[in-house]
């Protein structure tokens, strides 16, 4: 695809060669992330982080990657009831608020509503998530970690071995994994849930046409013995009809250290999309791996950084031109102690 | 008026010139704003864009505007209510917050407020909105909007034939823009609305006694037949007493494509302070006029940010620098193409 | 202690030398702070300015102080329960939270919460208010004031007679100003309350130990007539079980200019930490003061952003590039007129 000037919608828009294209140049944005490098290559330029609902993890990530390349934040952090309120149009609001900056990102608690918002805006919009429906920058983290983890062994996203643990009905960012996984060969995929909450099988049917080989369980130990990567997730409380329900499935498939170490091969990498639900009666990532160097949990969201940089660089073409207009940090940098 | 340090509270400060001063300040914004060009001009300056009442629209807005000039944005986005719970005066929180910025941008519920906050604040303060005040920035970009669309046709405001519709009684907006048409000459205004939501006599009065014709009307269709500009607006739901109250009124005037073209001029230009209310019992201005090349509402929120960069530039008497510290854009600009 | 890289968490941290080149640092922000200079030296470097507790004042203070450097702000302003309610622990925050910035500055109401987080953060944090137990930065910059009042007269710290009013027991910055003033030589405090409200022995026992001589009364008029300083504080209502309970002792020693002319020896300084209650039933500090030019009250908010931006200089160690990366102002400037 065309990255100039394109809205970020869906992880369907992509491509093999495009999510490549875009984990170059994540891979190219380290220095300024790591704070080796400032650059100011979008000195001047205005993101508008549009969140109507309220995330501050992902909200902030966006809003510090445009920072990270010179740029400028406004941004809203929350539902605000005003305009909504006095009858207005989603897509009036996107002819109003695209005006104001030159690129917007949209985290909205209604499905299709960035797609909406997208047709109608005059600036590239990227999708900070929409209801259940899509979170592509979370898929794309999770995946360009897949790679840079593989990549430290010597290895591709080709020939992947990857367990995915948990709410695997519910879970987004599960769903958008799978789909981009397809776009890689020789995948082995084991889908570990209680059975009431496995994933689709419209989602499962799909990666079997693109070739890739799945096993379903609702056993964790023995699932998870031989894969490279243990993707974890957390039960979607907020999708069941009552708390209670939820409190049916919560706690199951915990990982902790002892079984990591019976049961899964040196090095397994441990992911989770995050927020990991620490309370004792969830607690799906036992706290006795924080020291495992295998969590690979905070080099997701780390990896966020560069996956954001590498679309609002793309989208705007200034790749070429980010270290032309670089220069060195003149702080203390605790990331380099 | 010497803008120079000059808080900007009320259109009634205004004359003739200075309005004029504004608008031609305006016109060169258009390079920045249109992202042709990025000037550094206010580099190192902050705003304190406190809105006190939530405002997605106009707080952006005005936050841009100072991000175009190059400054820095320090803001508050809604009610914190911890200061004045604890009975703090808004001249104490005028003194702090002036401390921590260069100019402040202010909205509050409170009729009055800003004006009291500015006696007591140390720099320059603008009226984002207070109450059913005063909205001096909204007025000016209506009628700034005005002069460049009649401009594209050879005219000036001088000459004018508009026509106001809806509620007329509550519209801020409506009241302002009013005040602002009585300084030009040969106004011709025709005020459309139900009887019980007529512009006050006091206004009415003054537009007289300034020259204005005023007639009045309560029946739209023949009432748009020589104007230059239809201005709509919205049920100010807000301020009745009930929802109920404002359902009696909800819908009357609708102006859609149709009786656009049996009875408006060709090229008469439609114009609405938004938001404009899109649900089907309201619908003011019917979504069947979104192509219509002559409805000019989104060009009055882009005209907004121009508006309000001009502001900042007067008040912060750096017009003549602007275009100094200025450099051209390195990224992809949407708006070019 | 070494400032670089250092979290600022609580003023026990501090020696007196630590204390004394803060202040040092300060002094050289204010040409920023003043808006005679413009320093670009942390351009490039992001402040994550995390505030999940609403506080106007607190949070944009060290949001423009950082900004006086050059750098960016990504914040929250108030708790956004998405992330919690789903489980996540502070530490995990924190972890996620450190890769998105290179300082972050945290308010959070429960009293140990920002150690913890600095704990598992990966930046430099600072303490910005932990419910009711630290909030360093509010003693430095009282004690910062009260440096620079004396200094006026020729005076230093040491020496320094200081009377204490309201309601001591619950007033956080009391507690802290007093551990502060006890690293200085000759300090006499008089502690000024109801007996309900007295300063806890605890911390009378800590000055006495530390040299310094403490009396108390329950009386306002004669108590403040040898002093120095006259350090007003609120009653703080939140802290009480019931308004009503609170009211008991709302509006006792109340400080006007009456008592004040009185009492009180000539230029005597009058502080309070703001914000002051200046409803009618409270009022510790009379507006007729306002114009007293020994009321130092916004003098302290002025001296809270060179303190913040000291101690960001300090600990991003770029103390002795400030002035290298700075030029003039190039926009209006209300201070200097």
């Amino acid at each position: 695809m065309n990255f100039t000037g394109a809205h970020i919608l869906s992880i369907s828009q992509f491509q093999r060669h495009d999510v490549e294209q875009i984990f170059s140049v994540a891979d190219q944005m380290e220095p300024y992330a790591l704070r080796k490098r400032v650059t100011r290559v979008l000195e001047g330029a205005i993101l508008g982080n549009m969140f109507f609902e309220a995330s501050t993890r992902t909200r902030v990530s966006f809003g510090s990657a445009f920072n990270l390349l010179g740029g400028e934040v406004r941004e809203t952090a929350g539902f605000e009831s005003s305009a909504l309120v006095k009858g207005e149009s989603l897509q009036d609001t996107a002819r109003v608020l695209s005006g104001f900056s030159d690129v917007i990102c949209m985290r909205h608690p209604q499905q299709g509503s960035v797609a909406d918002f997208a047709a109608a805006s005059r600036v590239p919009v990227m999708n900070g998530g929409d209801g259940a429906n899509e979170h592509p920058t979370q898929a794309l983290l999770d995946l360009y970690t897949i790679a840079r983890e593989l990549q430290a062994k010597g290895r591709t996203i080709d020939g992947l071995r990857i367990a995915m643990i948990g709410d695997l009905r519910h879970g987004r960012t599960v769903h958008s994994l799978s789909k981009l996984l397809s776009l890689f060969s020789n995948i082995q995929v084991t889908l570990i849930s209680p059975k009431e909450l496995a994933l689709p099988d419209a989602i499962i049917d799909e990666m079997r046409a693109a070739g890739v080989t799945v096993s379903v369980s609702d056993e964790l130990n023995n699932s998870i013995a031989n894969v490279d990567i243990v993707y974890s997730t957390r039960i979607q409380e907020e999708r069941f009809t009552s708390k209670a329900e939820a409190d049916l499935y919560r706690g199951k498939f915990r990982l902790n250290q002892a079984i990591y170490t019976q049961y899964c091969e040196p090095n397994t990498v441990i992911m989770h999309p995050l927020p990991r639900d620490s309370r004792s009666d969830a607690n799906e990532l036992d706290c006795d791996l924080d020291n495992n160097p295998n969590l690979a949990i905070f080099r997701q969201t780390d990896n966020g950084l560069l996956i954001r940089m590498a679309l609002f660089a793309l989208v705007l073409d200034v790749v070429d031109k980010v270290d032309q207009f670089a220069h060195d940090v003149r702080w203390y940098n605790s990331r380099q102690q």
